[in-house]
């Protein structure tokens, strides 16, 4: 298929439920049902898991990191070998970031300008350079299905000079998603726009209309999920949604825990991506509608329950909690897959509770009761 | 089950072609076709492995360290849990050794006596005594189907004074023999003797035939693939082999790369453990019958052909070299499961191919050409 003439993915609204929603976000490699959670794929793969792996756990989309590839192998050598889908064997529906957020949390020598961003590889020392244009020509060659442009992020801070930066990071982001427009050219991939404004609704409120204005149909909520209170994540979260036509589909990057996501889905979020599952899996915990517990913990050495006897999924109910815990104390990596495995089932399976609610429009009820009982042990 | 009154695990002899054989070793577990190989389950878990990629690669019986288990999470705690296949879900054919070469190779204060050997455990510093009645204990604790007797080792080093202290260590071996079959109680396990004798034919020889007087069913030779020469290792598997009864099974312990397990079944060995396949594989080595290569070799970066087009198997053909490549560098774990998952399906298919060449009775042929395609690259 000739990308430039490819279909162009598309989304359905579904049933709504107070704000929260359904839907259909239709690429030409496969339909992802909304709200929907994307593993992230750092490296392109998701750590630990392989493609059957992610399949078996209910995985209908994930999310490359664009940083990561450009950096090792490089957009060309991934290109040549057919694109990411082919090169890690991950034939459905796929979303690269921008890039940009990496550069700033991981690259220690970035300098910021009107143009771009120049930042030193951590693998070699090597300068690179990240612009709208470049970041859209990488995800081109990567060649996700959905892709998002640069922005420039300002960290909630709190301080009295804060709204000021945050503006200043808003405005640069609205002038980059111009640039990005500008440059994207594969009609098979839907470009989402980054919706910006640090802590104040009104700023978000006016990142989201503006970024309507420039005529982007998708759109990603950045800059949360990184410290800010429950209740001002969720109002910001609000302020920007307010401004979106409803039809388009709504993405909050990198959140979070089960929590986050139940919460901002009753929003009216659409689309989520997080490390968390297969991370805290590493880390040992195992998520569950209880909240979540550490098998490292010596009270599982006997317990020889299964992982979560509720979920029906071989990977919870395969082996005891006691074996779990024994493979993480003997460091064993098939603890951490295991575990990685479960949580990301338990995240696939949670978006089909919360898709089922809304279409039976008893969202607001389900919502209530899980996070009472997932919040009970806090 | 009583185990007591249970299923004794026996041997049937299938064909021979030259001294190599094939042949059936039937547990109430299930059958291990041999010539086999069975994987190391080191912690109770084949390193990166879950027991559905095991039964995927082809696995009917894998192997698990007495030693390690006994340290943590400690017998009675599995015992108590329902036996180490119930603990680590893996239903079929199980063989424990019975610790003495770990505590001879990892245990930096063992003292050796004629009543065991007392040794610190690595994890705490505790003080153990691994007697011959105390692993065959551990053993019964951990409920494997084919058991080992407790062995005394003796590196062949080629001093003038060895072959008194191979001696020295074959009589103790053959002592502590007996003990571990008065200790052994449980007539579901197949309880194997381990042949020692060093580096002189004529030791592994009279090792072997006091075995058999002894009263052993089943044979184990021991003190081998630890950088003897090729034909020493020859000779001395040879000279243990000659003394034992066809009907026995005689299993080569850890051992080895794919050209040692050809030229051991050459001799008329049935069973095999090793590390290499896994361990190899999680340092970036994939085995083909053009010999191993290194996956972390920059040769790789862009070669688009999958691992092994010959083989057949998902492992091998879902992703390029150059994916492979891409996640060692990038040290993603994956990559290593995919290695080892790929080495252990190749030692499954090498072992089906042996018995099908004994089975038509053409081994010689076959193993020649292997040997010479395989060694090519040398």
């Amino acid at each position: 298929m000739d990308p430039l003439s490819g279909d162009a993915p598309r989304f359905e609204v579904g049933r709504s439920s107070g704000a929260a929603r359904s839907g259909r976000l239709c690429t030409r490699r496969g339909t992802i049902d909304t709200p929907a959670f994307l593993p992230v794929g750092t490296h392109g793969a998701v750590r630990g898991l392989s493609v059957a792996d992610l399949r078996a756990a209910g995985v209908q989309g994930i999310l490359a990191n664009t940083y990561h590839l450009h950096l090792r192998p490089g957009e060309e050598i991934v290109a040549r070998l057919g694109g990411l889908h082919r090169f890690m064997g991950w034939s459905g529906p796929m979303l690269t970031d921008s890039g940009g957020f990496q550069v700033h949390s991981l690259s220690e020598f970035a300098r910021h300008a009107e143009s771009g961003v120049e930042f030193r590889s951590p693998l070699d020392g090597a300068k690179h350079f990240l612009s709208p244009e470049s970041s859209i020509e990488i995800q081109q060659n990567l060649g996700a299905d959905l892709i998002a442009a640069l922005d420039v992020f300002e960290p909630i801070t709190g301080d009295a000079d804060e709204p000021r930066r945050a503006l200043e990071a808003l405005e640069r982001t609205l002038r980059w998603a111009e640039r990005c427009r500008e440059a994207h050219t594969r009609r098979d991939q839907l470009l989402f726009g980054v919706l910006q404004g640090g802590g104040r609704p009104e700023q978000r409120r006016w990142s989201a209309g503006r970024s309507v204005a420039l005529g982007f149909e998708a759109f990603a909520v950045g800059g949360l999920g990184l410290g800010e209170s429950r209740d001002l994540r969720a109002e910001l979260v609000e302020a920007s949604l307010a401004e979106l036509p409803p039809p388009a589909p709504r993405y909050l990057m990198g959140l979070g825990r089960p929590d986050d996501l139940v919460e901002a889905v009753a929003r009216g979020i659409d689309l989520f991506d997080c490390v968390v599952p297969t991370r805290h899996g590493r880390h040992g915990q195992a998520f569950s509608d209880d909240g979540p517990f550490n098998l490292h913990n010596a009270r599982f050495r006997e317990d020889d329950r299964p992982l979560d006897p509720e979920s029906g999924e071989p990977v919870s109910g395969a082996t005891s909690r006691a074996y779990l815990h024994h493979l993480l104390r003997s460091g064993e990596v098939l603890g951490q897959r295991l575990l990685s495995q479960h949580n990301l089932a338990y995240y696939m399976r949670l978006m089909v509770r919360m898709r089922t609610a809304i279409e039976g429009d008893r969202f607001e009820d389900w919502s209530r009761g899980w996070l009472k009982r997932y919040r009970a042990s806090d």
